[in-house]
């Protein structure tokens, strides 16, 4: 069931690379094969391998055809998985080994560093190699996508007067894991009142109340692949005040997803948005970039965009959209759509509205 | 609001190590300080620094008052925050430098030798400061715990015939989650029928019958402290094999929980609640330790319970005492609770009952 072993046999005889070491649960998810701990990748130029400890076996010889799987006993041998990896290198006479940098712990590179083959430590490299999504990557994300907006509304239907930050986060919670979400792609934002002041504010006890935000920025991941999406609802019509912000919020994620654009620099998409809340007279109360990629994780996805990244975008690039004005002491407004570039243009995935999201006062 | 500096300090006077740097947001839990990935502890053997870049500053000055906050900047400066911790070891005559082994990303240590200190990989050592627990500690673990019995008396009030997995641990995190805590200490694992047989089996859509065991085994993370439960209900009276199963391991908890004990070696209660196992003929399916420590991850806390592991259990250690018995094609039974070791003995601090739970057939 491996998938994507193409893309990286490719991405060893570019780089040069005899073989390559993936130990981490994105890079296991995005070349969808086992995740348990036990279960590592080492793909050469020629084949690729599947290693694993014997309470993976069962699952392993049954879904797993792709890959070579190789056992190894570290309770019969005393040997880690290690000495599997080092005969494969050797069999294939293999002098280069690359690792995932930003994934593999020092205590581990130690042991690595005993195989006697150059270690090459990838960190960027390896993320862009996951960068351009084909395209079933893109239908797994539509699917998850698709998901994350059902959730939201079923969400948004419970809300009321003196409900807490917590319960509306336990309602996400609720949702996405009762439709088939393996989890959260990350700590589930809810903010209400002045807290949405705080751009990645966790719940806390506070009862929302009417004409105030209520931010919720969450994801699920499902079927390994993961989404994420802001948007801010109000009980009741929203104060003055939140309306003037969120139009200018809104108007800055239009423009920053009309800039997303095959092509086109990263960087200018970030200045396409900030230059609305700039205008707007909120410059500084913008102070993170305009979105990051998405994929198989919640960090380290390309392409980054904010105001110094260089990165290209090209068509399959997956990323989020979310600008962002956070007043202290009133609050904020954060809109957020997850967006593909196809045919040379930004497409927002999301379909949650983004008017003004107005809540019955029950 | 640091805490735990005093047995930082004794452990690196112990170890003649000059400075300790803790990364991790393990460590920082345990430390009860700000848990940020851009904040960074450095503690000497006569001052701890907390160090942290701007967006940290605000928090750090209202709660933090234990540890001297430094300020880097790394947009103006275009330096990381080893910049600052190589200037308090140049301006304390530090020579050595410990960091987690088992935390530190190699991408981290590459940064770490360009110190030019001499780099102490601390592993084991790490976990073993954390192994004893304080006063406060047991009292965390004991609000924690308390609220783990409350949260899944809330979850099998609502289980009936036809709901799915999703649905069963989808209550788990909702309660979990309303409840105030931070997050699931570890992925729940909700299983039913014969899938019991998987010790770790994760939630699919498959629909509860009557008769057949329900296996949960949840922790939720309260205030940094971790729980740990597992226990199987039933719909109705349960089949005659699974009770049999039960019996077993129930007997075999209570000759774990019995054998813990201050001064006794963690493989002889391992031992102590095999035994039963194998006697009743079901020792090839108890294939995973006993136990595991508790604390503020749910990895990596000692100590361990197995048939290896020569730790000599004392007074304040906490763990998990969680025997199974799973048979492929039929299921399985674990019973788990959290432990804490006082005046010598073991106690169980779950209140759950662990009696047959037997659900009304709605």
């Amino acid at each position: 069931m491996a998938k994507r072993i193409n893309k990286i046999q490719s991405f060893l005889n570019e780089k040069g690379i005899d073989a390559l070491l993936l130990t981490s649960k994105t890079m296991k998810k995005w070349m969808s094969t086992m995740l348990g701990s036990g279960c590592r990748v080492l793909m050469t130029q020629k084949q690729g391998y599947l290693i694993l400890d014997g309470r993976y076996i069962t699952e392993a010889k049954e879904k797993e055809h792709d890959l070579e799987i190789v056992l190894h006993n570290p309770h019969t041998t005393g040997q880690s998985y290690l000495a599997a990896v080092l005969k494969i290198l050797q069999d294939e006479h293999c002098h280069s080994l690359g690792v995932e940098a930003s994934e593999v712990l020092v205590k581990e590179y130690q042991k690595l560093q005993s195989l006697n083959v150059d270690i090459h430590l990838l960190d960027d490299d390896i993320m862009n190699l996951r960068i351009i999504k084909d395209e079933e990557e893109i239908k797994a994300m539509e699917t998850c996508i698709a998901l994350t907006d059902e959730i939201y509304a079923k969400v948004i239907e419970k809300i009321h007067v003196g409900m807490s930050e917590y319960e509306i986060s336990a309602l996400v919670q609720y949702y996405a894991i009762a439709s088939g979400a393996q989890q959260m792609s990350f700590d589930t934002v809810v903010t209400s009142g002045e807290r949405t002041a705080l751009p990645h504010g966790r719940p806390t006890d506070r009862k929302v109340k009417a004409h105030e935000p209520i931010m919720i920025d969450f994801g699920i991941q499902y079927e390994n692949y993961q989404s994420d999406m802001t948007r801010v609802c109000f009980i009741g019509e929203p104060a003055y005040e939140y309306k003037k912000i969120y139009d200018v919020v809104l108007k800055a994620q239009l423009a920053g997803l009309d800039a997303i654009q095959s092509g086109v620099k990263a960087s200018d998409v970030d200045l396409a948005a900030r230059t609305v809340i700039e205008e707007a007279g909120y410059g500084d109360y913008f102070d993170h970039g305009l979105g990051h990629g998405i994929g198989v994780t919640d960090s380290g996805e390309g392409p980054i965009l904010n105001s110094t990244s260089s990165t290209i975008l090209k068509d399959h690039m997956m990323m989020s959209c979310e600008p962002g004005v956070y007043v202290p002491g009133v609050g904020g407004i954060r809109i957020e759509d997850d967006v593909v570039i196809i045919n040379g243009k930004g497409i927002p995935m999301n379909k949650t509205t983004k008017d003004y999201i107005i809540l019955e006062e029950k």
